[in-house]
């Protein structure tokens, strides 16, 4: 397992470089299912590398990916689950506050999880036997702070809506952030820039924040407090399980 | 101009510096109106080092700034704007995201305008007769692009309320983003990375940006269009004078 965490961390940075140095050029941007749901051909070729490396370094291993409908499901064996650019609108538009994310599974036993901020160069990394970094420094477990000290952050539109209650909570903290990637936000929580995180993601959106929050003192959760399928777009919250009763008196 | 403008530009990375260091210790939070409206010792004590180096070099020049009612009138003779931190939540909550801002006028016309994001360690400094930089790298001018290859920042309840339409905006864009400090906001449409902002802010918080922003195509107004008072708390926008038109559509 040392082996392949290893492994997994110089695949990430190498991910993150191949990112930053092909992004000068003109990305190409299609539209996925709407016009706002966008790819570039480098979502595409970095994750064509990841699988690639990953395949000849263990070619048994199994991957759950974004693009191209890579979905070996998380139960069976070893699975890799990458997220090649998360957070691909700030990507294009911004080109920072985006990431790389890997997790590894084996029978839906989460092993590691990595979230890359390519552009800060701040490789969050750990979870399972492994504590978790980011880069050199260790990340403490969930310390508790009142409501009123703290800030959540959100997906924008499940805020305005107050789906299942996140703005009444928000109403109750100092207020939301809208960071537009669910990588980069809930590395945000682990390092305790926000309380918590809601959105309405998929299993690779989240897949290695499972595994790191879990050693650090947070669940990952459906809106309904249900253990996430890791098959379907869902809504989730990533809270302190120190916190998960106080935020469910305003989640529901 | 010259010496002010190098003075004010050695003075703001002074102030940052100043919070830098004292930022170790324990803050002393204060709640103003609400107790989401915080002043810590630190904001108190970093505006105080502004004016007494103000004072000290330019003692007839007068000041408007954030705490303790510093309020000389934007229009009268040689005046010192301060914000000594704005994004004071995200100051004590995340440590970072937060900024020091001056603004220099004379008889109400802005002579410079300087934005500094403390703990990234970028001063974004000009406007007037001074080409506007970020650090060493000169910032262009605004270059257009289509509303669905932009992203928008905004307060957060402004835009979950949809205040004057901000709602309707942002969904002919990519989407919203919530970063919590109008400094840091309005540097980043000043970089490219937000095409517009709106808040409900004091004259100290966009008097920079106000100065900046002209020089580089953008225009800083109230939601109706008209020109901030520079003395009470407003709606306002920031957005770049070549899609002023097309903004006014939604933003009435």
């Amino acid at each position: 397992m040392e082996t392949k965490f290893t492994f997994a961390k110089t695949l990430i940075r190498e991910a993150g470089s191949f990112i930053r140095s092909e992004m000068t050029e003109n990305l190409k941007i299609e539209e996925k299912t709407r016009f706002d749901d966008l790819v570039t051909n480098l979502d595409k070729n970095a994750q064509e590398l990841l699988i690639a490396k990953i395949k000849t370094a263990y070619p048994e291993d199994n991957v759950m990916a974004e693009e191209n409908g890579v979905r070996h499901p998380i139960t069976d064996g070893h699975v890799w689950i990458l997220d090649p650019i998360d957070g691909t609108v700030n990507f294009i538009v911004q080109r920072e506050n985006f990431a790389v994310m890997i997790a590894y599974y084996e029978d839906g036993v989460g092993r590691f999880g990595l979230i890359y901020d390519v552009m800060n160069d701040v490789l969050y990394a750990g979870g399972g036997r492994f504590d978790v970094y980011a880069n050199d420094k260790k990340l403490f477990s969930y310390r508790d702070k009142p409501f009123n000290r703290c800030l959540i952050g959100a997906n924008s539109s499940m805020y305005a809506e107050n789906i299942h209650g996140i703005r009444d909570l928000s109403r109750q903290t100092l207020g939301v952030r809208v960071y537009g990637g669910a990588g980069i936000s809930m590395s945000h929580v682990m390092s305790g820039r926000l309380l918590a995180y809601f959105s309405y993601i998929q299993p690779w959106d989240y897949a290695a924040a499972f595994i790191m929050g879990e050693k650090l003192g947070y669940r990952l959760l459906t809106l309904d407090g249900q253990k996430p399928d890791f098959k379907s777009r869902q809504m989730v919250m990533f809270v302190p399980e120190q916190k998960l009763k106080a935020i469910q008196q305003f989640i529901k």
